[in-house]
């Protein structure tokens, strides 16, 4: 059936008159996680991960992952006639560039892709004299026959008491920058970024609760969203004020900017896609193109919103908690990786305003946990037993926050050498936990300090140290993160970040460590900045080496121990306060 | 006589039809330190900094400087009718907005600009429609009555017992480049890396022993030099081999390279100025704007390099034992910081191979310690006392190698803070020299590392933790630095670079703790890099807290001073001999 659709797919291509096609794994709105409609690249190769991208040529076919995905990805494409690639701009041109010739052209989707994200590639193709094609329709959709629908989730208010701001504050603070930066409008391709200007949440996404809407905001703070009428829910037009007009019909944006007069619009290339950009230099309309204010005045939370947090997390807590407390003797009495997810979901879902998870659990024990971005499936469940180490990144979706969590436990007795490994990552942690640093200061810059002591030992990990997380928003969200590629970014007070510096052995198992922090500035030293915990569960003392720790680090831990004992304990039972109790017991 | 200038500088603007007209503080080749007749900016405005820009406009002047040159460039600028203001590119861009109108020009000499310099001003000019135009003559050269003529000075070989390594082998090295790149020549704008990659040194430029010459290498290796004939020393045409030509007149090179047929040509647009590209454009030879190879493979010492700098290390850091060994008694005797530089260049002078300081020695006693890039002179002078804190940032020429090292010394008794400031700068400067780290790792990304316990105080400072230094050559080379601005540039093996974290109490005392460093391969951990100091100098004992040290801190330093005493006591006086082993004595 897969080679089915790779001979139909080629028949589209000579249809459209080009020598191969681009298959990202996106949607029009840049979503990180996609609907099932959109879910094109796993329908020609059967690559399910998160990141990847796929030629397809009329002779040949690759399909480009990075080196989390290499394994799932020779996995999932079979015995497919496609050939498995390491994604980089690089790889993929060159890939390009060996199948087609001089004056042959490479198609693609304008809506799946920025221009940003095609702008290495094109530069390569044109030294080869090879054209970049946007096609009008998409090849594969158009031979898809059983593809989903669209979702059609309700687009809901989300209470102020959970935002603390209203959209029209939210609006004309924006409209300022506006303003500021002599533009008529701005166009909002986010649903995320929708989703905080407007106050309200939906459900077209899994694990993000947002509506695929998209708007434009004008300078005088009035606004159109983009929003199909279906997903109107109960109350939105009653809370969304006057000087927003919710428009059903998305191909009425053009016509409503030339009935407006809009002639300088401000734009982020890289979360819009290509379609739009083509759209608006066709109306003659002059293109602005920075990141989108949006985007850093969500990473920045209000008041409310951290209180928010705070309180999310001591709930979410409390549900780890008695997962980690009943952990032991469901291992006795037999559970497997699969299982564990079920047993965690279990706990969080009985926790008020548990609204699903902010991602699919990473539930990995032993030789699974190494593997960075592990999906746990019916295949790869391993059974658990009273030993060795297990890891398990989680999180959820409350309405006052989004959590995520990483914990990782010896079940019982454990390889000799993950104890040292353990610690040098809890001392990066507590490395990043424990920073001051003066305002201005770029998650690029702080990322080394999480590594240092892994670095000592000549070791490293292959994964950033911390990205944003959203205010019941998505649990991976920028602008802000802690890594080592250069974001320019400033860490400002009220992001949320997370923390999780951690280390793999192939094979054997995975160590990670992970809180979520928030920025705030320091009382005591002014133009200073420092991160404060947010999450609240034990971290396993099974697995310190206390003669690795400093005085101050384990004074920290003690002092985390303490006050993760004090919050949580009264919302426990009383079989996991007495794990609780232990779990917390002072170095 | 300096409104006289200004005046005849409006007449010339006028005369070439421009409203106002740019003066940068540097040369045709992009030097930092420049030719007496190349300082044009210190010929309008007084300012002697080694940065600036002036905006010379018909009724108004402005000169911009950045933060560490606010206090001299008002001393300096004197009742000149100049603004004094700060030096950014906004800032620049805002001030010739707010002077000249719609459809005014600007005018700059391409000679002095490069590209990617002038790039943000005019983009903010382009929006307010003001051109900038290239001038054909500069306007000050034309009333520069009295300018200084061009320096004259010798270039000679520079022997292979220093540099290890044949020119005609490094420039196959490079022209493996070009053929990869597929660009027929490379054109060599920079005088540091013409005395690179030909092994040859002049005196055109003081503390900077190179010649005014430029170059073109071709893709089999053969090179044109462009060197007034002058300058040709006594067997530099038998050093230089037959592929390399030696052309007096730079006006031939764009006659060579048509006469050549060159179509494709690799230049560095951030070592290049305006004009180069300007006429290659206008010959319709076709640029690669890539970063020059030259500088990459020039940071990277061989190992000839690296023992030259080693032992260049071992008699610097031999002159300044003996010269802080001589300051008590010389400070109870009289002295002042002037005359402190010249008893530290009289024990460097009796130095084997000395050639001359690698910049002009900072000097900074008390308050003076406190201004980062404080050049002492007659006026500023302050008189040492047997009491405060006295800093020292000094360098030297050796054929063998270029030195740089900072100390602050407590020449009696000090501020009572100093003790925490001076032992926080340390803790920063142990954490670099002992620091491990991954192959790929970029200076930007471990800058923090040396601030972190500053930090922790709520301190900072506001320089660079580390630059590049040349092997007899600059002792700012790039590309490498340590510092917050992104390089993209990852630290290799050889590469030499400063390590100097510091802190400054205005109006009371600095302290900077710099040695110069060298990476090379971990032996014990594959595809780790470390760093190996290369400065052997005391660090003074008196100003540090050992309480707040960690035992690796206290040993690194007891194993560093060890060190130091073993290399240096053979090449020093008793005297000398004396002090340094009270100096070096176990903390």
């Amino acid at each position: 059936m897969s080679e089915e659709r790779l001979e139909a797919l080629r028949e589209g291509l000579r249809q459209q008159g080009i020598e191969a096609f681009l298959v990202p794994r996106t949607d029009e709105y840049q979503n990180e996680s996609i609907p099932p409609g959109e879910e094109r690249l796993s329908w020609v190769t059967g690559f399910t991960g998160s990141a990847g991208m796929a030629v397809i040529g009329l002779k040949a076919a690759a399909l480009f992952v990075d080196g989390r995905y290499t394994l799932q990805g020779q996995q999932q494409l079979g015995d497919r006639p496609i050939a498995l690639e390491n994604l980089d701009s690089d790889g993929i041109a060159n890939w390009i560039c060996d199948q087609l010739h001089e004056g042959q052209t490479l198609g693609y989707d304008p809506r799946l892709h920025t221009e940003p994200g095609l702008a290495l590639l094109q530069g390569y193709l044109a030294e080869r004299s090879i054209t970049l094609r946007p096609l009008e329709e998409n090849p594969i959709d158009a031979i898809w026959t059983d593809r989903p629908a669209a979702p059609s989730g309700t687009a809901r208010p989300h209470p102020f008491a959970f935002n603390g701001e209203h959209s029209r504050d939210k609006r004309l603070r924006i409209a300022a920058q506006l303003t500021e930066k002599c533009v008529d409008a701005l166009w909002l391709p986010s649903p995320e970024n929708c989703a905080w200007l407007f106050n309200i949440r939906g459900e077209d996404i899994p694990h993000l609760p947002v509506a695929l809407a998209n708007a434009v905001l004008y300078r005088d703070g009035s606004a159109t969203l983009y929003l199909s009428a279906e997903a109107v829910g109960e109350g939105l037009l009653e809370h969304l004020d006057r000087e927003v007009t919710v428009v059903s019909d998305k191909r009425l944006l053009l016509s409503d900017l030339r009935r407006r007069h809009i002639r300088k619009i401000w734009v982020d290339p890289q979360i819009s896609n290509c379609w739009i950009l083509q759209q608006l230099r066709a109306l003659d309309i002059q293109l602005v193109q920075e990141r989108d204010p949006v985007s850093g005045a969500k990473a920045c939370k209000n008041a409310v919103e951290l209180a928010g947090a705070r309180s999310a997390h001591e709930r979410d807590g409390a549900a780890l908690c008695e997962f980690l407390a009943a952990l032991p003797e469901a291992v006795d009495t037999g559970l497997d990786e699969l299982s564990a997810v079920k047993l965690l979901y279990s706990k969080r879902a009985a926790r008020e305003g548990f609204r699903g998870n902010s991602f699919d659990t990473i539930s990995g024990y032993g030789p699974n946990g190494a593997i960075v971005h592990y999906r746990v499936s019916p295949e790869s469940s391993l059974p658990m037993k009273p030993e060795g180490i297990y890891l398990c990144d989680s999180g959820a979706q409350y309405p006052d926050g989004t959590t995520d969590v990483t914990r990782t436990l010896a079940l019982g007795d454990f390889p000799a050498p993950a104890r040292e490994h353990f610690t040098r990552v809890l001392k990066g942690h507590i490395a990043i936990a424990t920073l001051r640093f003066p305002q201005g200061t770029c998650g690029e810059q702080i990322d080394a300090i999480a590594r240092r002591s892994l670095w000592e030992a000549g070791l490293d990990y292959a994964h950033g140290t911390g990205h944003g997380v959203g205010s019941y928003l998505s649990v991976h969200e920028g602008p802000q993160r802690i890594g080592k590629v250069a974001t320019g970014v400033a860490l400002q007070p009220g992001m949320i970040l997370s923390n999780e510096p951690g280390f793999y052995l192939t094979g054997q198992y995975g160590i990670r460590i992970e809180n979520l922090v928030y920025v705030k500035e320091s009382g005591e030293y002014p133009g200073f900045l420092e991160f404060e915990t947010l999450t609240l569960v034990p971290i396993d003392r099974v697995l310190i080496d206390t003669d690795l720790l400093a005085t101050r680090e384990r004074d920290w831990l003690n002092r985390y121990h303490q006050r993760v004992r004090q919050v949580i304990t009264p919302l426990v039972d009383q079989h996991t306060a007495n794990w609780l109790r232990a779990a917390t017991e002072p170095l």
